[in-house]
C-alpha cells in the first residue's frame, strides 16, 4: 500500500483531505453554513442569530513548555487562543468545553490551578466554562478547547469576502509573542546549562525578564481581541473579510487573499511592531519585522473593510491600515519605503508538521 | 505547599473542584441553563430551541489500543461516544469538531481511514462534521470531539428528576462491550507472546473472533441509541431522567439516583444481557453480571419514566423495564428472584485515575 508522510503535504495539505472526507456529512445539516476551512464553523439557530464554534488542541512540549509557563497562565491563554477565533469571526464568545489528558505526575492542585486561569479568562471575555472531561495520559499534559460563539447574521465574517480596493487592517502590534518565546528559550537554556553542571541557577544568573513586560506578556498571556470586535461593533463597521494572526501576518494574510481571490499590497513602514520587540531583536541580533510576519502567535486580528470606513478605523489609535487589497494578478507583495517590492508568500509562517 | 494525588479524590472528586471554580464564570451567560454535572451543557438558542454540547477525548493507551483496534473503527466510535452523550439528553446530533494529536509515525492515509470512519458516523447518525484542530503529538495519538447538538425546550432531559415510583428501563443488552475487550485482550496477549517467543502468529493460532459477532462488534463499533431517543419522540414519551451507560449500570445509575436524591430497586432477571455475553463469561469464567453492571462502554441509554408511559414501553421490544425508583432512604439495591437484596452502589466503574 502506498503511504504518504504527514510532512510531505503540511497541516494545509492534511485538512484539506479531511475536508474532503468531510463534505458529505454536511449535507444532513442544511443550518451548518460554514464549515472546515476558517477560523469557526457558522450554523444558523434562529433568524436572528448565528452561533460560530473552534477548537483548538494544546500538546505539552508542542505548544507549551512547562519549565517556562506557569500553568495558571496556561490556562489562560487555552481559552484566550480559541476566544481568538470566535473575535475572528466577529462573534462574541459564550461557552467552553474543556477536555484534558492529565499526566500520572499532577496534582489536585495543579489542575486547580490550570483551571483558575481559565476562569479568569473566562470571566474577562464574559463566557462560561460549561461542561468538559478529564482523562489520564500516558505521556504529557494535553489541554483540548471547544468554543461556541454568538453573532447577528450580518455581522458574521469570513476570510472570504476581501475586494480590491479594501484596506488591509490590523490591531495591536505585532511580533512581541515571538520575541516573548526566544526570551523564555534562551532562559530556559541557561537553567539547563546550570542544572547540568552542578552550578547554582539562582538570582545572579537568571535574566530579569520584568525588563521586558510586554514581551513576556504577549507570549504567556495573550489577550484576545474582543475589544477590536466591540469597536468595529459600536462604530458600525462591518469588515468585508477577518482572521487572527496565530501563525504570522505572512501565512495570515495569505489565507484572507487565496479565500477572497484576491491579491494585496503591504507596506513594510506601516506594520505595528512594539518598541520593546525591537529593542530585543537588536539584542539578540534577529529581525524583528521577521517575527511580525511569520512568528505567529500574536492574536491579533487581521480584517479588510472598505475605504468608506477609513476615516473611523484613524479614530482607533490601536488599528493600523498597513495596505490594500489588490487584484489576484497583483500577487501577495510586500513594499518598502523605497518602493521595492517582493513576494510575501515567499516568508512563510509555522508548520507543526514540518519541523 | 500542600499537595494531593488526583487518584486520591478520583475523577468524580476531581469534576466537583473543577466545577467549584467554573461555577463563577456562570453568571455571564444567562442562556446558559445547566453546566458542569451532566452528560452535556445545555443553552438556550432561541424560545424554541435549546442545544446541547459535550466533548469526549480518546487517549492512546488508556481508551484504545491500535493493536486491536482498526483505525477506522476507532474514527466511528470517537464519534458515536459523544453521540451517545447527546442521545442522554434526549437530544439530537448536529455538528462535530474535531481535535486530532497525531504521533510522528501517523501516514496520511492512517488519518484518512481515521475520517472515513468518522464520516461513517457521521452519516449513519445524520451530522456534520464540522470543523476541527490538527496538531503533532510527542506520544500516542489523541482524538478529542466536540459535539452541538439540539433539543426542544420541552423534551431536553437531565440525569436529575426522577421521581419514587417511576419505572427504570435501560435500551438494548449490557455487557457485551466488556465481553468484547476481554476478547481482545486475550487475542493480544497470543499474539505479543508468539512475536515475543518468534513463534509464527497466523491463522492456526488465531481466535475466531468471528464466532462473537456482537461482543466484538459492541466494543470497537458502539452503536449511539439516537434510535431509542426517536422511539421516544414518535410514542410522546419524556423520560423523567436519562443517562448514556458508559461506565456501567452501576456507577451510572447512581449518578441518576444522587442527582435526582432518589433511591432505586433493580430486579437482577430483568437485567438484559446478550446470550453470547454469558457464553463469553462462562468460557472465561467470569460473571456475566458483573460485566452488564460495572464494564462500561454498552452505550445504551438507562432512563426513568413515569408508570403511565409502562404500555408503550413494553412495545418495544429493544426496552427492559429494570425496577423501580425509590424513596433516597431505601438507597440503590438489587434484588435476585429469591428476594436476597444487596447495596448496589457497592459495586462500582471504572475511574481513569484509579487505575
Amino acid at each position: 500500500m502506498p503511504y504518504k508522510a504527514i510532512k510531505e503535504i503540511g497541516e494545509f495539505g492534511l485538512i484539506g483531505k479531511i475536508s474532503e472526507i468531510a463534505e458529505p456529512t454536511l449535507k444532513a445539516t442544511p443550518d451548518l453554513l460554514y464549515g472546515i476551512g476558517d477560523d469557526c464553523a457558522v450554523y444558523k439557530v434562529s433568524d436572528t442569530l448565528f452561533q460560530v464554534a473552534t477548537t483548538d488542541i494544546l500538546v505539552d512540549q508542542i505548544h507549551f513548555d512547562l519549565l517556562t509557563t506557569p500553568i495558571k497562565h496556561l490556562g489562560n491563554k487555552a481559552i484566550s487562543v480559541n476566544v481568538s477565533d470566535i473575535c475572528a469571526m466577529n462573534a462574541l464568545p459564550r461557552y467552553a468545553l474543556i477536555s484534558l489528558a492529565i499526566p500520572p505526575a499532577f496534582t489536585v492542585e495543579m489542575i486547580e490551578e490550570l483551571y483558575r486561569g481559565m476562569q479568569h479568562a473566562a470571566l474577562q471575555y464574559g463566557m462560561a466554562i460549561a461542561g468538559g472531561d478529564t482523562s489520564s495520559s500516558r505521556s504529557g499534559l494535553i489541554i483540548s478547547v471547544a468554543l461556541v460563539g454568538d453573532v447577528p447574521p450580518e455581522r458574521v465574517t469570513l476570510r472570504k469576502g476581501a475586494k480590491p480596493g479594501d484596506l488591509v487592517c490590523v490591531s495591536g502590534a505585532l511580533g512581541g509573542a515571538a520575541a516573548g518565546l526566544r526570551l523564555l528559550m534562551r532562559e530556559k537554556e541557561i537553567m539547563l546549562e546550570h542544572i547540568e553542571n552542578n552550578e547554582p541557577y539562582n538570582r545572579n544568573v537568571m535574566a530579569d525578564l520584568q525588563e521586558y513586560p510586554e514581551a513576556i506578556q504577549r507570549q504567556l498571556l495573550p489577550l484576545a481581541r474582543l475589544d477590536t470586535v466591540r469597536f468595529l461593533d459600536i462604530n458600525g463597521i462591518i469588515p468585508s473579510s477577518m482572521i487572527d494572526i496565530s501563525d504570522g501576518l505572512s501565512p495570515d494574510l495569505r489565507h484572507i487573499c487565496s479565500q477572497s481571490g484576491t491579491g494585496a499590497l503591504i507596506h513594510e513602514n506601516r506594520i505595528p511592531i512594539h518598541a520593546e520587540t525591537r529593542t530585543i531583536a537588536d539584542e539578540m541580533q534577529q529581525d524583528a519585522l521577521t517575527w511580525a510576519l511569520t512568528g505567529g502567535e500574536d492574536y491579533e486580528l487581521l480584517f479588510t473593510v472598505s475605504k468608506n470606513f477609513s476615516g473611523l478605523i484613524d479614530d482607533s489609535r490601536d488599528i493600523s491600515i498597513i495596505g490594500e487589497i489588490t487584484e489576484p494578478e497583483a500577487g501577495i507583495r510586500i513594499t518598502d519605503i523605497y518602493g521595492m517590492t517582493i513576494d510575501l508568500t515567499s516568508i512563510s509562517g509555522f508548520d507543526h508538521f514540518q519541523t
